[in-house]
């Protein structure tokens, strides 16, 4: 049988953001692992690549100039100043997986996400959360790399940041990674049933 | 740990619907079996309790006065004459049971979650699917119950109805009880998610 309803006629894209310390990063990692029908987007940054970075994999290293007309032509979904660098979530990649009906995932920041819902609002946005403000700090104290100045500043930005949950789509929190991939999973499998995601529902059934 | 996240502030109604044959019945008893949270509505009827029926379990049974004034005062949400009576779904059981936090369930007919969604479009909408219409045909036959007359015209509005999953949220196409019932629970599980489901979500993440 032709079990069409497996595929979507376009895929989405998927906005996993929230505060740091939330743990975007490793919620999105496990989840990646887990579905093969997930894919990473790909940011574009004008840092010079590292030994083992692959352009195109795990960022398209461009110039600063390449960098500004993408800017300047509406080619990026957004992007931040970050130290010296830029960084950026290029428009093309994402939409073209979109098209082959991928599901396409991007990390970000509260600050990206909401850009990118000024710019394409068709995207599914969901806001990690922390189960409470102590296990945020722990968090942010937990990498060794922050002094206590960044943790300060850290802490003060995601309590500022939960403001805007209410700008998103739906929420999940991360008390248990395990759990939290659980629920990114289901938002995910509701979203694959979306009526407007599929064309010609009828004809399928009836087997035109 | 206060774990917030497990309560939304107000539940949702959930509609079930399709064309006959697609197994509503089927999915929503075998769901309300494997979730708690998950509550049935009841309608209301002026046909005469039968043995073993019990008042506002299996039904609310009124009387025509009674059915007919509940109409003019908008206390149904939907509701349709069946051969010499009355079937309708009051609007006060299901909306005092989302307004207490639970998902309730509706099992109903094309024409009915239409009515519905002109007057309440914040329920969530599911059109279940047959997976083509040869195992339509074979389960609308499967009812001893039909005549060959009865079967044709099941059939036929089956096929006119195909058209109204434009208007739903979503499509659950049931080709095994056991996956339309798991795409469901998805559905349920993403909607618990929605930010707008929550009141307060900041003050409950900082504890306030």
């Amino acid at each position: 049988m032709n079990r069409w309803w497996n595929n979507m006629s376009r895929g989405f894209l998927l906005v996993l953001s929230g505060p740091s310390g939330a743990g975007k990063g490793t919620v999105c990692d496990a989840l990646l692992k887990k579905n093969k029908g997930v894919v990473s987007s790909v940011s574009a940054t004008t840092r010079k690549k590292r030994p083992g970075e692959v352009d195109g994999e795990n960022y398209f290293f461009v110039s600063e100039e390449k960098f500004q007309e993408m800017i300047d032509n509406g080619e990026m979904l957004e992007y931040a100043h970050v130290h010296e660098n830029m960084y950026g979530t290029p428009k093309k990649f994402a939409m073209d997986k979109v098209e082959e009906g991928e599901i396409v995932i991007l990390e970000i920041d509260v600050q990206g996400a909401l850009q990118i819902k000024k710019v394409y609002s068709d995207a599914i946005f969901i806001f990690l959360l922390p189960p409470n403000m102590d296990e945020l700090k722990k968090r942010i104290v937990g990498r060794a790399t922050e002094t206590e100045h960044s943790i300060e500043i850290r802490y003060k930005n995601a309590f500022r940041e939960l403001d805007f949950v209410e700008e998103y789509d739906y929420f999940v929190v991360n008390d248990t990674v395990e759990q939290a991939v659980k629920d990114v999973e289901s938002i995910i499998e509701a979203e694959k049933h979306r009526v407007k995601r599929f064309k010609y529902i009828k004809e399928k059934v009836i087997g035109e």
